[in-house]
Parts: C-alpha cells; sequence; structure tokens
C-alpha cells in the first residue's frame, strides 16, 4: 500500500486540480526545466494560471548553489511564504533542487512533486532525499525532508526522450534485483522496448516507499537502495567534468550495478549465473562505458566522499542473491580495481 | 526539566569529555571565529588535539552562503562523513551557520553546540533553528535541525564584551515578558550591572525548550518566540548594510520589543503602567537606536519578508499582559508607523 500522499494517476489534471481546491495557497511557483516547459507544463498551465514560473537550464551539471540562489531570490522577490506552494514539475535534478530549495527557504515551505521522468518517477520523487551537487561530489549538500505530495502520471513518459527512459530503467532493474526476485524474472525476460513502465512505476515506488518507510535517514536498511551507487556515482561524477562524454544517471548506475554485483560474487554468495545473468541483461539495454585504465584511480578516489562510508572505510550496499541485499559491506581497494577490471572485461 | 542532551555546567571540560569518551568519532571539527578561537578553545583544545579547526570571520555579515561554501569545502577536504562529529564553539552566528552546515552536508552529520556568548546561550543554541542571511534577509534559508547536544557553561561569559553581555540580556528579558511575570518582577527590580546570569540562562532555557518541545517547526505556539522580533528583524536587516551604525541582535530586538509592546497595548490588552515599566527598563539597559523619518520606509517594507507572513500579511506575536503572549496578530501599516514613532518619542 502506498500512503495517501503519493499518487500514481492517468488523469493528473483531476488529481491536481482536486488539491488545489483542498487547500488555498496565495501563492504558486512551478520550477521548469526549458523541456518541461514545453511539454509537461501545458498540461496543468490552466489550473495554476497565476503561477510564478522559474525555470532552470536542464542537466545536472546546473544542479548546483548558483542555480538555487537563483530559486530563492524568485521565491523572496515574489514574497513567498510559509503558506505558499512549490512545484517541482521535472525529473531528478528539478526535484533534488526544488525540494532543497523549498524545504531549506525561510527553513521550509510546502512543495509538491510532480516527476515527468522514469528516473524521477520511480525514483528520485519518493523518499525525501534532496541536495545539489558540490565541487563535482553528487549530492553533496542536502537534507531529508518529504514532499507534502507526489502525483506520478506515467503519460508524461510519452515526451520524454527513449535515452531518459533508458536511464531511469536502471532504478527500475535495481529494485527489482535488491528486493524482489520474481520481479526480476519478469523485467529479464523481456526486451527494453516490451517493457510494461506504468507496472514498473507501481513496482518501484512500492519498494521504494517500503524501505524509506522503515528508515527514512538512511541509518541502515535504506542503504540498500544504494546498490550499484557507490561505483556508480564515482563514474557519474568523474565524467560529469568531461565535455566528450555526457552520461545520465541511470546509465552509470547500470554500470555501477554489474561492477558491484561481481563484488557481491567475490565477497557474499552471489552465484556465478546470477552474476552472469545481471551483466548481460544489464548490457542488452544499456551501452558499455568505455573506460579506460587512465580513469580507475581518479574514480577510486571519489568513492573516498560516498555519503555512507564511514571512519574513513568505503561501505557498499551488495547482493546476497537475486531479490535480497545487504549493507554495510567493506571493500578493499584491490576489490573495486578488479570490479572496474570485469566491467572492462565483459563482451 | 531539561532533556538529556542540554546540559548548564559549571564544568565543561567534565561534561565535554565525558561525552568524547562515550562516543568514539573518527573525526571532529569545530568551529570558531578569531575571538572563540582566542578565549574559549584553549578550555577545550587538548580534549580534542586533533580536531579539525575551522575558522571564519566573526560578524553577522559573515554569516551567508559565501562562508558556508569554505565550511563544506574544509569538511569535504578532510572527508568528513555522517559518522563524524562538529562542533559549533561561538555565539549566535556561529550556532545558526556552523549549524547549517552540519545539518546540510551530506544530508546532515552529528553536531554540537557550545554557546559561548549569552545570546547564543539563553536563545540561539536551543530549538534548532538554523540558517543564514541571503540578500539581506536574516535566517532566510535554514532548517529546524536540533543538534546532538548542548553544552552551556556560563564561566564563557566572562571572556564576553559588555556590549554582547547586554545584548543577550535583551532575549532573557523577552523570555520573561511572554511566559513568567514573576521572573519580569525579578529582572526588572534590578540594574544591568546586577543581573544573576547563571539563573537566566537555567531560566531562558526552560521557557524556550518548553515551548519548543510543543511546536517544533513553528506552526503556532512557537511564534511567540518572535516578540519583538518582526520590527526587530526588520531593524537589525535595515542597519546591517549601514557602515555608521553596527548593531547587535539583542539592540534590535530590545528596540523591537518596546515598539510591540506599543502594539500590544493598542492592539490588546497590555496596560498603559506596563507598556511604561517595559520600555524604561529596556532604555535603562540599551541605548536608543537612532532612527529618522526616513528609515521607516525601509524597515516596513523589510517586514514584509517575516517568515511569520500568511497570504501576505505581517503577523505579530505580541503580549496579552506581562507574562502570557499571543500570535498572528496581524497589524496594519498604519499601526506599525505608530509602533515606530512611540519608539522614537519616549524619552
Amino acid at each position: 500500500m502506498l500512503p495517501d500522499n503519493i499518487v500514481i494517476t492517468s488523469d493528473i489534471r483531476h488529481i491536481f486540480g482536486k488539491y488545489l481546491r483542498d487547500h488555498s495557497f496565495s501563492r504558486i511557483g512551478v520550477l521548469v526545466d526549458e523541456n518541461t516547459r514545453d511539454y509537461c507544463l501545458p498540461v496543468i498551465r490552466d489550473l495554476i494560471e497565476e503561477a510564478l514560473i522559474i525555470e532552470i537550464k536542464s542537466g545536472e551539471i546546473h544542479k548546483n548553489l548558483d542555480t538555487c540562489q537563483e530559486i530563492w531570490k524568485q521565491l523572496t522577490e515574489s514574497y513567498f511564504d510559509r503558506q505558499d506552494l512549490f512545484i517541482n514539475l521535472g525529473g531528478g535534478v528539478i526535484g533534488d533542487m526544488g525540494g532543497f530549495c523549498a524545504a531549506t527557504y525561510k527553513r521550509g515551505i510546502p512543495f509538491l512533486n510532480i516527476p515527468t521522468t522514469l528516473l524521477a518517477q520511480v525514483d528520485a520523487s519518493v523518499g525525501g532525499k534532496l541536495g545539489i551537487d558540490f565541487q563535482g561530489y553528487k549530492n553533496h549538500i542536502g537534507v531529508f525532508t518529504k514532499p507534502d505530495c507526489i502525483f506520478i502520471d506515467p503519460a508524461f513518459l510519452e515526451t520524454l526522450p527513449e535515452r531518459q527512459l533508458r536511464s531511469g530503467f536502471a532504478e527500475v532493474i535495481k529494485h527489482a534485483l535488491i528486493a524482489d526476485a520474481a520481479y526480476w524474472s519478469n523485467i529479464s525476460r523481456h526486451p527494453f522496448s516490451k517493457q510494461d513502465w506504468t507496472s514498473h512505476i507501481k513496482h518501484s515506488v512500492k519498494v521504494k516507499n517500503e524501505i524509506v518507510r522503515k528508515d527514512p535517514k538512511e541509518k541502515g536498511l535504506r542503504k540498500i537502495l544504494n546498490f550499484g551507487h557507490t561505483l556508480g556515482h564515482a563514474i557519474e561524477s568523474y565524467f560529469l567534468s568531461d565535455p566528450k562524454i555526457s552520461l545520465l544517471h541511470g546509465e552509470a548506475i547500470a554500470a555501477g550495478m554489474i561492477m558491484e554485483s561481481y563484488l557481491s560474487h567475490e565477497l557474499l554468495d552471489l552465484k556465478t549465473e546470477e552474476l552472469t545473468a545481471i551483466s548481460q541483461f544489464i548490457l542488452s539495454v544499456f551501452n558499455k562505458i568505455p573506460l579506460e585504465e587512465k580513469d580507475l584511480e581518479d574514480i577510486l578516489q571519489l568513492t573516498m566522499q560516498d555519503k555512507k562510508n564511514e571512519k574513513g572505510i568505503t561501505n557498499f550496499s551488495l547482493l546476497e542473491k537475486i531479490g535480497k541485499a545487504t549493507h554495510n559491506i567493506s571493500v578493499a581497494r584491490s576489490e573495486m580495481i578488479a570490479a572496474l577490471s570485469y566491467y572492462r572485461s565483459i563482451k
């Protein structure tokens, strides 16, 4: 069961319209980027005719303090207060950064997530992790604050480039791998083009919400949601500043899941055939990232800032088997290198 | 009764030393300014020999995002993680900004307040309001996050300039006025030089903690702690950018309390003799701020950003009588002007 404030709907206008009628906000702000302004905002624009539209540039590279200052400035100039509503209409960047801005403006004003990418619908919009990148580190500055509501309409995916859909699929795969072997079987039987997105959204939100409910501040259990993310985030951060390779979050996480499945096989009980099945399915969906020998050192260095680290040790969340994850597994440097090498070696 | 994590002690070395032994932090960071580095850090330095000392410049003018970035950068470069401890050693600026940095670095690491000014000991360190100034507005960006512990040692006040002690006294007066008529009688019987600071700290922390416990996120009751702060903050913000007049927080709040007592008299039931007693006692402690006719417009404009505002209305917390406050009193512009005029007119 999902809580009342997370709604998966095929009629966002109805749900959102009712929400606005049930409350009486004197001011509404909407954060969009150039894509959601064109493709998503028109769906709800007439319901919020007088809203302040704050537009930022799309892309992880803009998820920083400079953009936050621009958002806070616009809220200030329009005299937003704690009775007003802020809406994040977009993907993970919009949700993470807009939520962070709302949660810190005047020490927090109400905000609503309307995620429009698969990635945001199955992952980023749920669970209250907000933040921005800082000095090249992913989500380095942020808070845990849940939005007042999350309205998810799969129809928004029709406006999404296929590459973005693929990126979100990585988190769908992750939720199956860490918590539901049967669902993994279901997913991995079908090629990318035959996936059922509405079903995947429902499944992912249910899995994630259940884990977050038990451990909202990531003291323990919630860390399993980071499967694939320790090396994945490091790879994503590493290529963030590389103009030649533009990686999406899910693309980095897909590579991270292969590497961390390798670690699960080496350090825990993940079977060889499970490792092979995971690697082969992921590589049937995602292109391999061209990692070179010279990249490895910097990528390992980046794991030193992972938020799960304790007392200087890099901790991983790994798979005991498909459908069951565990956390706080410390991994030696040599093993991380082996994992990166495994990824580079597979065909 | 105070909760276990707020300790008022005459032996901070003992309490703090025990706390460090009871936990095992691999890294400790301490935020100081040039004053607390010289006068307060030596008291505990040998207990935290290997700590990272982060020094910032003292003063409200440095309580901004630039300084936060410097703090986050130093934490990052020393690989601080969620198992490490951050200590705010100083006054309100250190506590508000250091707390905000700790609460947002990697979405929050443990932090401890050791307030060293009277203002911080009786007010700022308790209650979890953290934040920084933004575009000239006080505490405009921030969060509600309580420190893990607060250790208060009145001995630190011996290092404090008298003007700083006076500034903190404003909040002591406020806590009596909003919640305890008997304590107000006790305070107002004695001149500034005869006040009992240890008693005042205990009283203020008890009053504030009790209110915050009932309403941590300032949905209602907690707003009474803002008595004197609606106009007081506006005056403080107004002079923040004026190089000729440097106002301390408590000096602005003292003026704000006189003005808002006037409003309490005009709009609620505060008696004439109570208004006179409050005004006279406050002016026996604090110099009058030289407000001029030309300042009024800008000061009123600044109240438009007050965090208690709702739907564009400036709400005040006022006194029904000495010892009892109420909140959400909307005040017309003409009445605010009258309050400023009253302050200017009293001898």
